[in-house]
Order: C-alpha cells, then sequence, then structure tokens
C-alpha cells in the first residue's frame, strides 16, 4: 500500500478558455507535465494517479509513454464535475495511507509544497495550501447591491495541494452529494475540521488567457533561476 | 465646479514589496503614468489629483512637470492609512458633483472602466468596479483551522475605480471611521448602498513582484495591440 498517492486533476473542461487546458504548452511542455515532474521526483509521493478528460485519454497515455513518470500508475477518465473526477482517482488508487489532489492547471507545484502539506495533514487529517487574500472581497445580491464585505484577515484563497488521510476522504465522498469547488469543502462538509497551511503566490491556476501570460512568466523566471 | 474629479491614490507604503510601486518602472514609464495619462484622455474626467506618500511629492512634481497633464490641478500628501489619504484627496478636490477613486498601481485602467463606473454610479451614488473570484475562499480561525468556505457565486474581488456622488462620500467620511481596505466599505458603512459593476482581470494592483512581472506582460500585449 502506498503511503501518499496524487492525484492529478486535469478533467477540467475550461470553460473560461474554451478549451481543456492540460496539454496547452507552457515554456515548451504540456502544462500538466509541469506538476508531474514535481511529483515523480519528490521523495514525499509514492504513487501518481492522472485523472484526464474523457478527449484527452489518448494524449495522455502518449505523454506517459514519452515521460520518465515510472511513479504514474493509472490513467482515469474525469467526470462532469470535479468530485466527480476525484472520486474516479480515489477508485484507481484504490486504497493508500494518505491522498494528495493536485489540480493539473497549477503547473508550480513545488517540493516544498507538498511537504508541508503531508505535515500539515498529520495534524488534523485534512490540509489545504492556501494564501492571504490581496482583494477586497464583497458579497453581492443578485442585482450587484452589495450586501457585506467580508473581514479580509480571516479569509484565504485555497490552493492545492490538498492532503488527506485516504480514509477520511473517501467516508467524505460517500457522505456529501451536491456541487463542491474543491476537495476540502467536501471534507468540511462531512463534519472534519481541515488546516490550511501557506501557499505560494507563484502556484496560480491556470485558468484565464491573463493566467497563462503570467505562467509563461513565471516559467521564464524559473528557467533562467 | 469640475462634474467628475478623479483621486488617484498612490501613497501606499508598498509593504509586500519593501517599497513604494508608484514610481517603478512598467514598460518604460512609471507605474502611476499610466492610469493618469487614461484619466487625462477620458471625456468623463474634469480634474485629477495626486495622492503621493511624503516621500515621493518631489518625484511626483517633477512627473506632472513633464506630462501634459493639463486636468492635474493638485498634487498633495497621503496619510497613514488609505482612507486618511483619500481624506487628503477629497479636501483637495474640494468640490465637484461626483469623484472617481483610482488606486495609482492600477495602470490597465481602460476609458470602459471609467465610463461605466460613472453610468453604475447615477443609479445608486456609488459604485465599484469587480471582478467574479476565480479562488475557493475560505474563513479561517487563529489557529488556521477553516470555520466556512463561503459560496462562490455571491463573491466579489473589489476594483478600482470607485465613484461615489462627492456629497455622499464626505458625509461616508464624516460619519466612520476605524480601518477600511477600499471606498465602498466606508459607504457601505455609512449606510448607502454600493452598486457593483464589471471590472477586468487584466485591471490587477501591484502589490507583489508576481503582480509586477504580470504586468510588464500585459503591458508587452498592450504595446503590440
Amino acid at each position: 500500500m502506498p503511503k501518499v498517492a496524487a492525484i492529478v486533476v486535469g478533467a477540467g473542461l475550461g470553460r473560461r478558455m474554451g478549451k481543456d487546458k492540460t496539454f496547452l504548452l507552457l515554456g515548451g511542455k504540456p502544462v500538466i507535465s509541469w506538476c508531474v515532474d514535481v511529483l515523480q521526483k519528490s521523495g514525499s509521493i509514492d504513487a501518481i494517479v492522472l485523472v484526464l478528460h474523457k478527449d484527452a485519454m489518448d494524449a495522455g497515455r502518449k505523454l506517459v509513454a514519452h515521460s520518465n513518470w515510472s511513479k504514474v500508475n493509472a490513467i482515469c477518465e474525469g467526470g462532469p464535475h470535479r468530485q466527480d473526477s476525484v472520486r474516479n482517482g480515489l477508485n484507481a488508487v484504490d486504497r493508500s495511507e494518505w491522498v494528495l489532489i493536485h489540480d493539473g492547471a497549477r503547473p508550480f507545484l513545488t517540493g516544498r509544497l507538498i511537504e508541508n502539506g503531508v505535515q500539515a495533514a498529520s495534524e488534523t487529517g485534512a490540509a489545504a495550501a492556501a494564501v492571504e487574500v490581496k482583494d477586497t472581497i464583497k458579497q453581492v445580491d443578485d442585482s450587484g447591491i452589495v450586501t457585506r464585505t467580508l473581514h479580509r484577515n480571516t479569509l484565504r484563497a485555497v490552493q492545492t495541494p490538498q492532503v488527506f488521510r485516504f480514509d477520511l476522504l473517501r467516508k467524505a465522498y460517500e457522505l456529501v452529494s451536491g456541487e463542491y469547488t474543491d476537495d476540502a469543502s467536501i471534507v468540511e462538509r462531512a463534519g472534519y475540521r481541515v488546516k490550511l497551511y501557506p501557499g505560494e503566490y507563484e502556484n496560480i491556476k491556470i485558468t484565464t488567457p491573463e493566467d497563462l501570460m503570467l505562467a509563461e512568466t513565471i516559467a521564464k523566471g524559473l528557467s533562467k533561476g
């Protein structure tokens, strides 16, 4: 049984960009390869499962065949919602002590984010990377009138990695239905405590064309460094 | 009496970057010049007041002397908090029908953002640009444990421009004390309704070194377009 299995969720339909971001080229290699390379190198990760959009399965198989990813032991198809994709990934892992979920559209994963996530999860069984919120965040009603400005000091913008005790995440997925934007939310909804640990501002998710421009800039900076 | 006066707030201490961002060069010109150029060109703006950090007053005076900014009719010193700076700007405007507040660290202001702000403010007397929130936002307690995940559909990340009826904003500033991260919050706190209107993802605020990298990339794209 692997100690820590990673599930890379690259199954998004890319509604904001009009296409699947997972295989776009970033600094000369597919977006998804960036994070898988880091997971492959990490001493904390024992196995990797890729969850891909059904139209990207062939491209994914070819990519794995041509990459040096000895830890990738399954490629499985995503579902209509994020949690369907993660559930398929969990079934493909079958069983491990811990599971680390990472967005395939977050290329700038680091070894430190992985290790700190595993460490933070050991406290509560569930941890998610998160950064302080720079913007002022308000809640609005249907007509765009502000109903409330939130106290910024208490807010965090959540990223991945998110790390869970495998049994805890599986249990949460059994208990909770409905649509959620991250796995920690499902775990919270199931009644478990989630610990946030410091993410990194560079650990962006590529969602819009502006994000891809920023990613290219970060990638250039990394190749220089 | 000018119909719409703009106050550009460039007085931030730049705590996240370790220095004042206002005069950093971006695509060959100071960050603050980008938005002032757009305000100068806008048919909706009649007067401009710059609020600068006390250590930047000389640099500001020189910049104004060398720029073609016929609408800039005052440069005044900022205060310790954002609202002290805005209050100084309001005093310098003295009086106008409307006032538009803009962050000096948001270079990619557009004519459309200005016009839509003035238009939206005409409904309620107070309007702020805002974009949908892409991240999952959680609230945490002091130990980093999640207390709540917010319903993302109702959240907006607020930007500037923010446009107010001059008398309404002045009244709000008289009524409200304490520290706030934007002017709309002060207006809300004073009991007025604030209308949010669509901002732009490119209308970023330069706060971190990553933001400056993204800004350089956006600036290059604009100079090509």
